[in-house]
């Protein structure tokens, strides 16, 4: 299979796309992955500016040739090409996976909303270059090639998922990029956020009619939050468990999803093999 | 007149209460300020817990002996009790003023929702303590005693205003305290947020349908701006011309706010004196 990389936020190292390009070769042999030149890119904040990094979207996901759009790498930029990209993807794009987390979850909810059937939350390109990436890429690759149950969030069940950022989830809501989650378990991590920003996201996210129609909110991990001054008194658990219960949405539990190399895949609504 | 403060984020100390007390005694005599015990209370995070923060607040709002609720600091908190103080305000809370900023739009925003008429935009006990900050304390007691139009935002004509902090308002989108702002000139400044978190708050903010029935938009300053790596590239005027220009909001230009001691007032619709 020939999966399409692009990168509609931040541009990764050319290093990274030939380690992880060793590891499809070695281990993944039946895998093409193609690098569209932009992933290299850089313009100011971004792996190019916005025409290119639509563009090369665009290209890879039109392209029948390709089977898959793995997203390269997070950090911050996809809201700013999400609504020129959707008008324009053609009936190729439909039949293609999609895979990314973080800052790519503008786009993944934008492509749900549409209609969109295989996209999944999981590791990037990017993620080799966390602590044990490695793995990660492995998982990434298992999902993409060979839809492999291991790779999966241990919890999915029979209730529709979805997984996304705490921060950019909350910066969608309202958007056209909002998707309806009615009936999904929705699961949610973050990093490098103070707890008292995850607690105003939380305030955001639960008092929205939209979300409080989801069967139920899962916690992924929240890492290297920033030490708060004065402290802010509670971990990621307790404030989940305060929102959810003021808000009468379900709290489920963890989820094994986060900014690390642990990242497990959660496919949108219940596009995994069942058992 | 009679000035009840209360803090529902985070609390101030005793001395800046002293120090405003005498400036206001120096200066505004006819003004008597009454802080509540609360203001000095500390728990966790906040100025106290929820239940006491509330209560204080309804105690100051509810009593007809105060004419006015000035807000003694922001931080963070005050989306915790907006609801629950909203739901017990009686008639007493209807004929006063209330004064604030930053975390205190929260409590503005669902203020303005339920039909209040006398709430503004401007600086509260605590910006003493920034530099110049006693012309801070001068102008909101300027405006409290005596409606003074010198206290004034000066572009403010004849559509009607409203204020807030960026973030804040962001994440009181789709909320029960969503103010309708049709035909309002919006003034939006913030606070010690990076660039792209502006940015990413600007397609939140200008991306939502009840939000672009402003009647436009005006930038406050952004301060104490962290620096980004990589540089953002543009600073907050560029982003805010983007995304007004991008949702056809008409963006209006500057606006005398911000977190500093020149934050000027912007009562919230057409509560100020017209000429």
């Amino acid at each position: 299979m020939r999966i399409g990389i692009v990168a509609p936020s931040t541009p990764i190292l050319r290093e990274t796309a030939e380690r992880v390009t060793a590891i499809a070769a070695r281990d993944f042999p039946g895998a093409e992955l193609v690098f569209h030149p932009q992933c290299f890119l850089s313009h100011r904040h971004f792996a190019g500016d916005e025409p290119t990094r639509a563009a090369a979207f665009l290209e890879v996901a039109n392209d029948s040739g390709f089977d898959a759009l793995w997203f390269a790498r997070g950090g911050y930029g996809s809201c700013r090409i999400a609504e020129a990209v959707l008008a324009e993807l053609g009936p190729a794009a439909r039949s293609k996976a999609y895979l990314g987390y973080s800052d790519a979850g503008y786009m993944l909810a934008g492509l749900y909303r549409a209609g969109f059937e295989r996209l999944a939350h999981g590791p990037m390109v990017g993620d080799l270059r966390r602590e044990g990436g490695e793995a990660a890429i492995a998982r990434a690759l298992a999902w993409l090639t060979r839809n492999e149950r291991a790779a999966l969030e241990p919890s999915l069940g029979e209730a529709p998922g979805a997984a996304f950022n705490i921060t950019v989830f909350s910066q969608l809501l309202g958007t056209p990029l909002e998707p309806d989650l009615a009936g999904h378990v929705l699961m949610l991590e973050d990093v490098s956020e103070h707890m008292y920003r995850t607690d105003r996201s939380l305030f955001h996210i639960t008092s929205n009619p939209a979300v409080r129609a989801v069967a139920g909110i899962r916690l992924g991990r929240c890492t290297e939050v920033p030490d708060n001054d004065p402290d802010f008194g509670a971990g990621e658990e307790e404030v989940f468990r305060y929102w959810c219960g003021r808000s009468g949405i379900p709290y489920l539990g963890r989820a094994d999803i986060g900014h690390d190399a642990a990242n497990k895949i959660v496919p949108f609504g219940r596009s995994w093999p069942q058992e």
